[in-house]
């Protein structure tokens, strides 16, 4: 391989991601030594639990880096490269590049768009620790990275519970719709491994009356759970069941991916007339909001009556771009944040719950202008809610400090629930939860100093980061 | 005392909140080292007159720094503490705790909540510099504290009045509402006691038709000042009388916390039939949002006849927590920020007042993303109008930090007004003024340091933000 | 002339707007060492052809520098300085002050006002680098001041064109509106300079039915084209006929200046309905804002016949101070930025553009909560779509880093365009480019020092940043 003496050298400084400054440097590498090599916690993600059951093989890598993540073929896409061309499937089925190699080369030779970006980061960091690779990824070393990569996935180490060890994951959650039968997780539980990974329960098919299908999913979701979700009590019922049955499968929470956060807590006449122009389909956009609003405050209701961790992801415009919905689906890197207001939009469900010890509510802003306005006031405040780390665009170096600067003032660290990697990438775990580490060691050693914190203060809070606080959080 | 030896140090060092980078450290050294112990003026907040009237002690550590610091018990509140067992009163006079030392106990026993956050500056601050203790506050020093302040606290020399002269203050001022008969202003004065305490007229109770009791509080009104303020005029009327009351007593500035910075410019007629049905509590809430968008253009028509100061508090929704206002009333750290718009929203008034020089109008934010969009350019360009410093949760190392960075390049320093400690917290009113000065100090060695500024303007500029701006703005 | 001995001395550092560690600042100046020398490539802005059209001499120092610049009247007017006083022209024609003289000295006595604003290094950096001044701007020296650019201003190395050659630009564009018969770009021409001065098509006089005069505009837009602009495809046809005039006249791009970022894709019928009414000056403010919502719509498909890149400015509330514009007009600093939504608004011209390769719509901001939010998420997905640099308020150190960091992890740098001076204060143009080139290489050099970049890759990033990305973006 030429290139691999030609072309620029790729290693991990091991003080990437700290500060500058020799003395906070130096108080970050302290802090990162405490903590660098606890466990894995992952309580929120999109893994596929059949990696885990099945424990095959992954199948080169186009398909394992460059197919399936929105973070890379949106960049690429904004640069003009078709999807077509990155082998995305169309939901026609029409003819997509097949080629990984093609792909590959394609996705090399773009690689320096992704300079000064948190995928850029994770990706080196997997090549590096994974792989071994000590050139940067270019269009010269294109072959070399395609080579090396598929040598190595073929390997017994390289199968998903191997790298689940290697990882040292004490825990991850999945992420599951409410019809999902969870058989990958039965089968996990039959095989006799020990990794333990858990589901979350997801209902948004169930609980949107603008989701694709949602007629159907209600017949489904009474079918599946034998309940009369033709009426509101069957209905209510249906997901006790549901949540019950995600229990079993070790789910301590829930999910719920909502346009904006809007609560409502109406009266039973009001719910009745809703869910039945939900059901029907006869919703208007402000009918469904409503109906979603109100389910929130249901699904409060229920997480206190059986314990689940409740997450609310809100402000993502889905499918922003037509065209790419048309052709390709659902996230394909076309979603897009929106303004999001939780103040009047949470009240009432806080009015109802929000003085409730034993419920947790996790909340995620793609609105960065909330942190301090909104999220941490409110954080601050009400027992029941808790803040959600940086989410998705702002899972990055920058994202955190700006989380942590605009919300540790008001809110203090104990009100935050340490990182969520939040990925179906499963090669990028570690480094993802590597960059948080650093990220938050940075943003302590900063607070010591300019000696608003003593060291031994600073090395309690980087353990609760890292660890202690999600596990608390989310009961794992 | 075994746990002073045990546990870990307390102690302010001297660098606290510079910059980290010594070139940058020693600037900001220096320009603190020339204005720290210039006089503290205090133009806004909300110390109790009756201290300084009576000069009686302060009763325990728990009445003095947890039971009335909303910024306190909130935290501790978020975190599952009962305000009940803070000793925070029930409106139905229910049972609280009443025992000192036990929720002394509960507060220090939750100080690690306070990591990274101002009140921790503060309180160890105060800790240090009035007290004299030298270990960090947890459960086990919890004893120690509460006996080392309790002996303090009886001393003639912790009197609220020996205690103004100890902070250097040469002139604060305390904020009453229009109704108030500053009785305790009076009894400053009658005393001989020649500290500078003055007062400010907050006129919300009889300005907005949504404060309880604003029908009963107008007819009061009435009564105190001689004048129909069943009519119009009247009621105009007797807003003179009561400023010109006030400034008897050293007012030089009014104080209006708004939900909205709306203003309006209505026509005669509009606003009388507005007036009629504020009076008969019939007004919607879209109504007495305009009947206080039209009061803030009154209050500034009044200003400019009697020279007020005009502080616009605007964009708290307060109460937001229906159970704990039920329970406890008023400010108990459940207000929560709004996003707050002021580009549309003070236009009818800057359209009639906002080109008068003799007009000064001080605008306080807490949504910060008016900062660069709205208030820097409008503080920037409108004679009338200046910025209020970083205001509540974003009285803080961070909030003044984003605070200068965000409005400095479009409003520069000249149209701020210098630090507000705005606070019913007495022994923190050095501390905070401290933290500003030091993070004033910081901004101007980073201006410095980076050749933005040479370091004889950065010291004018320190001395400014310290002293001089405060004065002029609000006519001290 | 004394005061050049007493006053503090004027010097430009060569660190000036880097970072303050040693390791990081060195990256920074070996970074800026590669780029600094480039020329200057000013693809937006506000020059006036006329300049190099008659190559006359600039009148004197107050005309130059003061009357023309609204950052300047603006900043003195907030402080109380009567716009007459600086000679800003009257629309009544009455009195202003004449004598540029002691509008010099007005200035100079609040020069101390920019502290800390990118005017002020503008302004020093062209005292020194073109006049050889080594004091500070005061009062004191005011005199000293207009003496030596008097002196300068008259010499032939001061004209318009040998300023453009001594400045190092490579190509600059004016902007013109849709009926300026481009008389001074055409006398360029004849000249025979080589000086690449080209304009750009900014039609907003004849798209914005709530323009000054826009019924006689459009009246004037078919005597000038020939076409029947009183129907819907003679408009369109004229705007076509004009755009090619433009590119006659080197033009590679349009501008539009909306209040919002809306656009449409509305039907004939009401696209019809709205342009009549339009003409005949009935559009109620929402009417007219759909209006110029689908006429974005519309330029972006000519874009796509003839190539014309197209530029977005929106969100300024234009003449926000009545007073001010009813005595002074437009452009007197008035302008204050409004929140601004990108995310929906735009959705209407994407679904039928935006995913089309060859077009370059360039987005401009003055709500930075719209960065990280919408504007980095959406240029980081469409191909249409590119992110221009900090506009206005934010053509800062602060504004530009603001921007890196919030739309780089996001977006990328390659979906940003560079550098627009954006100015019509022609002699600030080198310092305005030095400032983006400092501030992009202490933001590259931060990235380097934290091991997010190599170093070969930041100087790829930083020539990209000062060139290449500008000349590409634009089709320079």
């Amino acid at each position: 391989m030429i290139e691999s003496k030609t072309s620029p050298r790729l290693f991990l400084h091991p003080d990437r991601l700290f500060p500058d400054h020799p003395t906070t440097r130096n108080i970050a590498r302290r802090l990162y030594e405490t903590i660098k090599d606890l466990p894995i916690v992952s309580p929120h993600g999109h893994t596929d639990p059949v990696w885990f059951a099945e424990n095959a093989a992954f199948p080169n890598p186009a398909q394992l880096f460059v197919v399936p993540d929105h973070y890379i073929f949106r960049m690429l896409y904004s640069q003009g490269v078709r999807l077509e061309d990155l082998g995305v499937p169309r939901r026609d089925n029409g003819p997509v590049e097949t080629d990984p190699r093609k792909i590959w080369r394609l996705f090399a030779s773009h690689y320096h768009l992704f300079a000064g970006t948190p995928t850029r980061l994770w990706l080196d960091h997997s090549f590096v620790t994974l792989f071994g690779i000590d050139v940067r990824l270019s269009a010269q070393t294109a072959d070399h990275y395609y080579d090396c990569i598929s040598a190595h996935l073929g390997g017994a180490n390289f199968r998903p519970r191997a790298l689940f060890e290697r990882f040292n994951i004490e825990v991850i959650s999945t992420t599951e719709g409410a019809l999902d039968p969870l058989a990958s997780h039965q089968a996990i539980r039959d095989s006799g491994w020990k990794g333990r990974v858990i589901t979350a329960y997801r209902p948004d098919g169930v609980v949107d009356p603008e989701f694709e299908g949602f007629a159907d999913n209600l017949r489904k979701f009474g079918e599946i759970t034998g309940c009369d979700t033709g009426h509101w009590d069957g209905y209510l019922a249906a997901h006790r069941k549901r949540r019950a049955y995600f229990k079993q499968f070790g789910a301590t929470a829930t999910d719920h991916g909502h346009p904006t956060a809007r609560t409502a807590d109406l009266g039973r006449s009001e719910i009745e007339r809703l869910f039945a122009r939900a059901q029907r389909g006869t919703c208007t956009p402000a009918e469904a909001e409503m109906f979603r609003a109100q389910m929130l405050t249901e699904m409060a209701a229920m997480s206190l009556e059986d314990g689940l961790v409740m997450q609310i992801h809100a402000g993502s415009m889905r499918n922003h771009n037509a065209g790419i919905f048309e052709r390709f689906g659902r996230d394909k890197g076309a979603d897009i944040p929106m303004p999001t207001n939780y103040v009047e939009a949470l009240k009432p469900l806080l009015d109802r719950y929000g003085n409730e010890k034993d419920l947790t509510i996790i909340l995620f802003t793609l609105d960065e202008t909330a942190y301090s306005r909104e999220l941490a006031p409110l954080a601050g405040h009400y027992p029941a809610l808790k803040l959600g780390p940086p989410w998705w665009f702002f899972d990055s170096v920058e994202g955190m400090r700006r989380f942590r600067e605009q919300t540790t003032e008001t809110a203090g660290i104990y009100n935050t629930v340490g990182f969520n990697d939040d990925t179906r990438a499963y090669l990028s775990i570690p480094a993802r939860h590597d960059v948080a580490r650093r990220a938050d060691c940075a943003f302590l050693a900063g607070l010591v100093a300019s000696h608003r914190l003593e060291e031994d203060e600073a090395a309690v809070l980087a353990r609760e980061l890292t660890y202690d606080l999600v596990k608390r959080a989310y009961k794992l």
